[in-house]
This record gives structure tokens, C-alpha cells and sequence, in this order.
């Protein structure tokens, strides 16, 4: 059965807990080790719900849904790159916010400011040279990340880490959901409560498996590391005042608010 | 008075400790903190030394030093490409590796696998919009990066992850030195005890207080944070066997020796 993972924080204490209908029931360890309960139980509503994980490598994943890879093309004017290989990228801790946190556009961020809406697969058990037909154990449970993007700084700077990785620019949650299946899972992104996106979550260009059969090759996989999966479709712009949700049937709905930095 | 910092273990127990003559000075918390000795003193020859710091965000540098600059443009056939910007990438934890620690180098890695040796910058205070006039004082202290790369890959490939980033690809240590000037140090490469670099390590082309300050722009610098300076020159391969060292005056020798993945 699918258990709901939370990270939170109450009365300035860091804790992890899962979900029993409307109350977190508290725990002593992380969620893929050996939790043990406490005997807390806190309603959900009385906590502030924070990333569900801070990972030790914080790995990304980028063109690997169709529609996404085409879009990328007609913008930049150059025929779709459909990636031969499963490389992967990084994003930084310091990007991460969680369930409700605002995201704060940088004053001299541009107008192409996005969502891009992502699975997050969540590492439970540590992993070197993992088979195909292994790599799912290694997954404790899935999340959703909004991999928020400003274009401007994409395409000039040399790298992306402004373009993805400023203060607030990762949001992940609401929780870790376990016990699912991926390739049924659909992602909706409504912004103001309109829809602006949905695909089949699982219709990537390599897929889970894959990739973490590739990492595995050159790194050690660790509990606690996190793979975001990449987007589909051709994101819109966000502004100061708009709410991003994005979706993911079976796991929740991850809601934040634009904010101008002040 | 410059103090050395280690992060080591002894009886499967990790700890911090500061070196006095050829001993560990133990103390509880971290460097950064408000660290207390616990009274326990080890050799320093008794343990083994870790890298010195997991950071939550592992930033790096490239394209740093004029010499190095103009080698990658000789390679490469194009014109030498000096950054208008202090762009930064990020290097992942799961690539570090200590003082002594083999750099594995996998079985489909080719010839060209080479050293770079670097300055650490280690975060000791938050910061958020950090003034170049402060930019040093949120330094906690100053280590040794060998950031290993295969060139190949580093061609063939979207990213720099496995070029990069494989399993012990990241020798940092032997320890942290604190009240240093970095304008004032040498970096020297040795490669089976020849010296085949060496260069002033604050010839930077964006100095250390410029890229503070500008990640501050964007991302909250965190205690334990580290930045990878860059490197210099041109490297030269590396094969099984090699031991590669790493000085940089006033800190110490960061020493590894290359093996084959069995």
C-alpha cells in the first residue's frame, strides 16, 4: 500500500512522519532507514511541510519528453535532439523549497520565467553497477519537483546555474508517495488554475530504469538521492501573484506562489 | 595563527579534530560551529583521513587560469575563451574521496584521464547578497581539490557528469588550513614525484571574492558550502599506478595513487 512521507517542521524541530489520513504520525530515523515511531501525531494542518528529502547528490534530467525536445527545437531553431545517451546534470540544495514556499523571481530575472513540471524518483537503497531488472528496488518512492527556469540566463550564461538553480528555484513535495507505478501516472501543470500541461508521466525518452542503470555504472547511488525526471511540453511564462500546481496522479499536487523579490 | 581542520575516522566513528604537532585534537559540532574538545587527542597517523567537508552545495569552477584557458583552445582548435561571467557548474558528493584514497579509473574510461589540482574554498557563515569587502569573512578556511577528468567524455558527452563525477573522481583534503592568504600560495602538481604544474594560485581570471559575491546574488552561500577554484596549465594523463599530488603552500599535499576498476 502507498505510504505518504513527510518532511516538516514544528515548533523549529526538523521531522519526518507519514501520512494517516489528515495526521502525520511521527518518526525517529528517515524514512528508508529503520523509522521507528515516536507516538507524535501531529495534524497535517499544524505543520509546515518542507522538501521531503535534502539529497546527497542532487542529480536532473533534461530533453527526455518528446513534446519538450520539440518545443526546445522551434524555439532555438534547430532540428529536435533527441539525447542518444542518458546523461545526466545537477541542481543545487540551495534551489530547494517545499509545499506552499514561494518562489521568488530575482529582480533582474526576464520575462521567460517557467515551470517545468517533474517526477522526482527518491533513492531508498544504496546501489553500484544496478541491472535493469533491479533498478525499481533501489527507488524508495517518487515526488514532484517544479524545475523552474528562466530562459534569458539559459541561453546566455555558460552554464545553467542561475538560469535554474537561484534560492527557491526547486521546489519539491508535497511528501514522498511509495508503492506506485510510474508508467501510470499522469502530470497536470495548472497555472491559475488553468490547465497548461498534462502528459503521461511515463512517456520519457529513456526511462527510469535506465537512468539509474547508467548512474550506477560511474557513481555510487546513495538513500536520500534524488533524480528529476524532466518535463514535457512547451512551459509559459510565470509573473509576481500566479500559483504554479503541478500534479502527479497518485502522489499529490506540489502548489506554490510567484513572488517578486523585494 | 593558521589551524588545521580534519574530518577523519577511527573505530568506524567520524569525526572533526584540529591537528596540533602530529596529533587529532577531537572536538563535537563542526569547524564552523562552536566546536568543543571532547578531550580525546589521537596520532594523526592512527586515523584514516576523509574528505574534509560533504558540502550541501559542491560548486566548481572552469575555465579559471590563463594558461589553462589557452591550452583548452589550443586543444580544441579555437580561439581562447576568457568568461565575461563568473558562471558557476556544481561537481557531486558522490565523486569525493580523502587523503590517500585510490582515484578508480573505470574499465571504459580512455587515455586521456587527467589531474587538475585546485583550491578549495570552504563556506564557514550564511550569506545572501555578500559585499566584496566581506567576501573573505564568510571563508571558513581553504583545502585541496583534485578535480579528475576524462577527456573524452568531457567531449562526447551533453555533460560533464561522468567526465567528472564518477566514484572518487574528487580527492579533497588532506585537511582545511584557516587564516591563509590565497593570493600568497603556489599551487604544484606532482606526478610520480615530477613537478608538471605549477602556478600562482590567486592568478585567477575571477578571483575568489568575485565569485562569492556573485553566487550571493542568486544562492544563499551555507556553512560547509565548498567552491573549486579551478585550475591551470595543461594536464597530462594518468594511468594505473601514478600517484598524483596536489600542493598548494601554507595548506599542505593532497596525495592519490590511480588504480585500474577492477
Amino acid at each position: 500500500m502507498s505510504k505518504r512521507w513527510c518532511r516538516f517542521k514544528k515548533n523549529n524541530v526538523i521531522e519526518y512522519g507519514w501520512l494517516h489520513d489528515d495526521e502525520i504520525v511521527v518518526v525517529h530515523g528517515m524514512p528508508w532507514g529503520n523509522p521507528t515511531e515516536t507516538g507524535a501525531k501531529y495534524p497535517l494542518s499544524s505543520v509546515k511541510l518542507l522538501a521531503p528529502v535534502v539529497p546527497p547528490t542532487f542529480y536532473c534530467v533534461g530533453l527526455n519528453y518528446p513534446a519538450h525536445i520539440i518545443a526546445i527545437a522551434k524555439r532555438t531553431g534547430v532540428e529536435p535532439n533527441f539525447p542518444p545517451r542518458p546523461d545526466v546534470a545537477y541542481r543545487a540544495n540551495n534551489a530547494l523549497c517545499g509545499q506552499n514556499d514561494p518562489i521568488i523571481k530575482p529582480k533582474d530575472a526576464g520575462e521567460d520565467f517557467q515551470y517545468e513540471g517533474e517526477l522526482v524518483v527518491v533513492i531508498g537503497k544504496e546501489g553500484r553497477f544496478i541491472q535493469p531488472e533491479n533498478a525499481l528496488e533501489h527507488v524508495f518512492g517518487w515526488t514532484i519537483g517544479n524545475d523552474v527556469s528562466e530562459r534569458n540566463w539559459q541561453r546566455s550564461d555558460r552554464t545553467n546555474w542561475r538560469a535554474k538553480n537561484c534560492d527557491t528555484f526547486n521546489p519539491m513535495g508535497p511528501w514522498i508517495a511509495t508503492d506506485l507505478d510510474y508508467r501510470k501516472m499522469t502530470t497536470i501543470v495548472r497555472l491559475n488554475n488553468e490547465e497548461v500541461e498534462r502528459f503521461a508521466t511515463g512517456d520519457m525518452h529513456h526511462d527510469v530504469e535506465t537512468y539509474i542503470v547508467e548512474i550506477s555504472k560511474y557513481c555510487t547511488l546513495y538513500p536520500g538521492d534524488i533524480i528529476w525526471m524532466g518535463t514535457d511540453g512547451a512551459p509559459r511564462n510565470m509573473k509576481p501573484g500566479d500559483v504554479c500546481e503541478v500534479e502527479i496522479t497518485g502522489i499529490g499536487t506540489l502548489r506554490n506562489t510567484v513572488i517578486a523579490q523585494s
